[in-house]
């Protein structure tokens, strides 16, 4: 199979043909959700999790949503409500969890690697919702889905990735996906939070009329407001004037250029509100393939014959062995 | 058909007629909750989510319990969990919810007019689950279906409405419902809380028993006991001196006068423990009939044709021109 | 039938008969959970309501799995978001739900007793899953399971159980039932934490060492930390220096020793992460059995003929005469 693995953790490493192939089935499930019954049996009897340590409306929700047109079974968990709260740690939790037989574990945490630290511990495959500044790959697969829709290819254009690249989570799993399927990147944002390694993957500017110059895809960052006064930007007024994406700013990219924002928009900050709202935005578009996005990585992880079920020998080895949690009184 | 309409925003300037057809499917989904197995295919692969900025356990359990009873999937989605927390816009979040395709969306939100705010610019059904204190459109219509169901009719009584109607969706939505379904209405406060707009809608007292005389009905209102000090009434001993339904104060009314109340009570302030639980009280019937009644909002909602997909045309044009979705780059 | 209980609020007086029926009927729902299509029939078309007062992940979780695998429709609750924010009692809240004719509600809350309460004053079956440090049958249940599928009987077993006896609602209920099944249970922890009363049920001792010696099975309990400092033992580490099970502490139960713990876990207070994660623990075991027997109980409860509808006449009767839910003008 052109994907054949087991959990879904970051771009990093994903094949230009399992990229593709992940597009090809998102693809195919979006009539699903056009449809007047927007539901097929694919997923059911199968047990999704999803276990958020970060505040989150769409992606929760698109989740939920894709799970159910499905007909999964879905539960969903947050901090708040969890036993975290109790000061039990991440890893029994989510063993706990696994023990109550799901077929797969989105997981949202505020440390970098978090699922690919459980992915080597816990006998269930685990999705990445976003954790810490380090991957969100449904929200690049999203994004490379719409773009390829609208363009008809990835390879060859240029994208100009505009914001908080540092702190971007979002932008790391572009990066990958982007490079990988043959486009060409540019960073722009303040010198601040365009961090050095950036040069490796592409060209980086602090003016946002030359970094947007001929491009075919913008795609701009959430500012994180509360960065101010952190050292990497003075005031957010000072970063607006700089870096918001406005008509005016748009004048020198391609004339068929898409816009596209993972959400949600600080509007007025880094993009102007008729920017958001006009003709080269497609971001209520992604909003759409995102439910397709995840219906495709729902249906190939879960779905996937249980032959190397057992803790994956992928997922990179942990500091201590990993306990095997069959090794029991029998 | 005859509800024509693509949203529920509020029960102002529906006709008689409409609200007989919605009470009439309301009545013929009751038995649905009745039987062993409480479950019909009527919504199945359509989805439904609920949008709550405030608190709230029955209205929003009452809605899911009426969705998957009809086999719809259901999304809950509030405030504490979503991406209010990120400061974005309600615009922004609805239309996010939008573009994954529900069928409908269950807003609660404090601020009056936000249903309608989002109606005008969203492409979904939009069902207004409380907003401010503007209208509480279902709860209405469960308080009418009780009221119908205990009477046989609804043409020609006196409803006496107790408590805080200056700040009381609850009671606006039964105005414009018991009015133009032919009752009397009369209102009973504390000055402060009986607005003088109100005497066009029926008379108005501050004498509680000089209020229910002759009543058949007697609605009585939450008092938001966070109002107290800040100049509507004194304390809320004193209040409840004045206005607490008591079995005394009921001694006017008619022998077989019906009380409501919308929940969650303050058992001793605005309503006696003995009446609420006593053989005049319908408040459990007003609960269960809300089952019903969101069935049926639900049911004449989501099932309708999608001819006129798109903005809606009925919803109060917004100041600044709707956007419209679609209009992006082909 | 052999169980011919209502509700489940407890295992005080649940017999030997009744306990085995439970077991047997969760052994049987195991293999469900181990399918490819994890998902039955079995309750489709009922509703199951949680309403929970005090924070969980693997007991809610663990309810809303079991449900939704014997196709029921399960809708979560929990104080955060409920109307108990408003003032409005417990009663008042589970009457209403039970207006929604929920099929089983499932309470957690911190006041021991609160579910018998209810069960006493509300037309419908009530699951209690844990009240205050009274009981936690559910809990109890799989943790006899798993002894009975590890050990293969109950009866003649010594089961060590080690912590906080005396606010442990997970002991309460383990004491009554694996007494009734034959072990013999013995005590475990500082003097503060043992009362007196438990001498009618087992010896007690505040060595570790010599309290889980020749023990078949270890049962450790959480310690809840935020106890430090009034007055029950004086520090974390001090509790932790006599009571932790460690390797060392193991070497004179028996070889086939095996060990539960409740969850969460404080690894390194109340048992070190080798011995919670080595050959002699089966508390991943328990987790599974849990979906089992919260399937068992949803099952028995929610499947039972209505003949015996109306106010539960085996709940303990309450102080004031239970008000009739039926008792209004017809």
């Amino acid at each position: 199979m052109p994907f054949a693995h087991r959990h879904l953790l970051g771009l990093e490493g994903i094949s230009r043909d399992e990229l593709g192939f992940l597009l090809d089935t998102a693809e195919s499930f979006k009539e699903i959700s056009e449809r007047d019954i927007k539901k097929v049996p694919t997923l059911r009897g199968k047990t999704v999790v999803s276990l958020f340590y970060e505040a989150s409306t769409r992606t929760r929700a698109s989740f939920e949503i894709a799970a159910k047109r499905m007909s999964a079974d879905f539960i969903s968990l947050s901090s708040s409500t969890s036993s975290a709260t109790k000061g039990e740690t991440l890893l029994d939790t989510a063993r706990n969890l696994a023990a109550m037989r799901p077929d797969a574990i989105i997981l949202r945490h505020a440390a970098s690697g978090a699922p690919h630290f459980l992915a080597a511990r816990v006998d269930c495959p685990i999705i990445n919702a976003g954790d810490g500044a380090h991957e969100h790959p449904t929200q690049a697969l999203l994004d490379a889905l719409t773009i390829r829709e609208r363009k008809g290819r990835i390879d060859g254009l240029t994208v100009a990735i505009v914001g908080d690249i540092l702190h971007s989570r979002v932008a790391r799993s572009n990066i990958f996906a982007l490079r990988t399927l043959g486009a060409t990147v540019r960073f722009i944002g303040p010198p601040t939070l365009l961090p050095p390694e950036l040069q490796a993957w592409g060209e980086t500017t602090s003016n946002l009329h030359e970094g947007v110059r001929d491009a075919d895809v913008i795609m701009m960052l959430r500012l994180q407001l509360e960065r101010q006064g952190k050292n990497f930007f003075p005031t957010v007024d000072e970063y607006a004037r700089y870096f918001c994406l406005t008509q005016r700013a748009l004048a020198g990219a391609k004339p068929d250029v898409i816009i596209l924002h993972p959400g949600p928009m600080n509007r007025g900050v880094e993009i102007a509100s008729d920017v958001a709202d006009g003709p080269y935005s497609v971001i209520m578009h992604q909003v759409t393939n995102g439910i397709a996005v995840r219906m495709a990585v729902l249906y190939l992880l879960v779905n996937r014959p249980k032959a190397d079920s057992g803790i994956d020998a992928e997922a990179p080895s942990a500091t201590a062995p990993a306990p095997r949690l069959q090794r029991r009184v029998g």
